[in-house]
């Protein structure tokens, strides 16, 4: 049945390869008071520590070292302004390849510093996702640019899979791993790693209350797109999964937990004010969903990827 | 010369033996952004990750498993309401032995209740150290109790110097360490070890321009007590060295550097921003250092200590 999916573990294990001496080798953290509260183990994947403050990295530079010379020496473009337009101006200097991010013209400066910041050359274009994704498309068109979208690729799946490698390896007797759901690239990387290696862990996406698009598309056994978002955790907002990422969810994913913003806001609280580290409000999404069902039949430890740490210190204030 | 100090490497060894198991070995921590902006290779030696948040568990486990059994029964007690409170608390948990921490009357709630989930039974008394200096010892003489203080006693000195020997351990080629500057305990321990292991690596302590005794001491060659502090690091705010730690120093150490509280501010800015670790602003002051004295005479690497990462996010919104 999976031999029709565009990606395999074979991918992962080929971007693992690619991604070793770029991404850092993030490991799995522990505290007494967290296992406590969650009534069971759990291991925190920290990639708020990881290149460019979030797991994204992994998928974007492991889509990037597969262009081929010619793509690479043409340029590659998206238009997400958040962690994805980061690590892919990131990937590309790494990759001596040129990288066009199209934000929006309210975009934050700190955004627009840190993808400048990575050597991206910004773009503004309109307030919108559709207007910036048309303006992406016609620069494409005019200078034959690769478009590398941040979750809907199964080279960005592949990467993102590695996640899972590096937690089984880790823990080899891990019951249960958790991630957030934004377009469902993370959750789709780490469902079909984490079964193929080890079939009986089950993996969990986590979504917020008010942005539940791919729980709805599981439970409607189709893909639904919900029409208005509502959460603090910005990276999670995307109004649908992405096609690819709700095939595989379909196959291997055990179900998705649903957390409401003061559950987010209440374990990004905990990680810093416990354990020290900061992570932005969809990062603290599966340690939520493990701190408030804990009735869930998750076993024994669970895993919990931390998916990224980059929020503005203004904004965090106001969080706070 | 150092033969006559009541503290020695042996003890510092001796201290490393007995917190095994029980505080944590901290990494030391690196960041490409960091060394370029310190110009030289910067090693963080994060002791927010510490267990009970700072360094400060060293000393204090240290000091209380080297109490007699007759003494543990009897309890320990102490008037710091900061980071060695809460660290006393939990060493006499883990010792099995009963811990009194003095507060003040307009303490936190925060910190009451830190010291609190540590086991420690609190007592307040007035506003000022004094006061409550004069109510722990009317406990001690009432009752036994066995007086364990911040950071002037040689076992509180072995205890933080465990520090130095991982950073060597680690960094066997380390050509400079800084560390904070608050009653001088730390920088004393380290000096003291460093120096033994290694005599051509060079110590630095750091304190505010606002509350610089051991600079002034140093540089009057008697201990200076500065008649008020001024500064955002709160636990830097002594008004003398320990006697103690002024004679270590004055054998081992090579200098202290002085940092304003917008370095500060900066430092810990920084960290939170870019490497997503939380420090409490005395946590953030040696980094401070390394980054405002880039003309300093350090060599390459520097171990930098972040000392602690205990600060309420009430006051964390405010700073930021």
């Amino acid at each position: 049945m999976s031999a029709t999916l565009p990606v395999s573990i074979a991918d992962v294990e080929e971007s693992a390869r690619r991604l070793a001496g770029v991404a850092h080798r993030t490991p799995l953290l522990r505290s007494h008071t967290l296992d406590a509260l969650a009534g069971r183990r759990v291991l925190l994947k920290p990639e708020n520590f990881q290149k460019t403050g979030s797991f994204k990295i992994r998928g974007a530079f492991a889509a990037l070292s597969r262009l081929t010379p010619e793509e690479r020496a043409r340029g590659v473009i998206t238009y997400s302004s958040g962690n994805h337009g980061q690590a892919l101006a990131y990937a590309a200097r790494r990759l001596e390849c040129r990288a066009i991010v199209v934000m929006p013209e309210n975009a934050s400066p700190a955004k627009v510093d840190a993808a400048r910041a990575y050597g991206a050359d910004v773009r503004f274009k309109g307030t919108t996702s559709e207007a910036r994704g048309a303006e992406a498309r016609r620069l494409v068109a005019e200078h034959g640019y690769t478009l590398v979208p941040p979750f809907d690729d199964p080279r960005i799946v592949a990467g993102q899979g590695t996640i899972a490698l590096e937690i089984l390896e880790d823990a080899p007797d891990v019951s249960a791993i958790l991630a957030p759901v934004g377009g469902g690239g993370l959750i789709a990387g780490i469902a079909l790693a984490a079964k193929s290696r080890k079939p009986s862990v089950r993996v969990f996406g986590v979504e917020p209350t008010g942005a539940d698009a791919l729980h709805r598309s599981l439970a409607e056994h189709r893909l639904v797109k919900i029409a208005t978002t509502d959460t603090i955790a910005d990276g999670l907002r995307p109004q649908a999964p992405g096609q690819l990422n709700f095939e595989i969810a379909s196959r291997h994913l055990d179900g998705v937990l649903r957390v409401d913003d003061d559950a987010i806001l209440r374990a990004m609280r905990f990680l810093l004010e416990r354990m020290k580290i900061l992570v932005e409000p969809s990062g603290a999404a599966a340690l939520a969903a493990v701190l408030e069902h804990r009735d869930a039949d998750l076993g024994d430890p669970v895993a919990v990827v931390l998916s990224g740490g980059n929020v503005e210190m203004e904004r965090l204030a106001k969080l706070l």
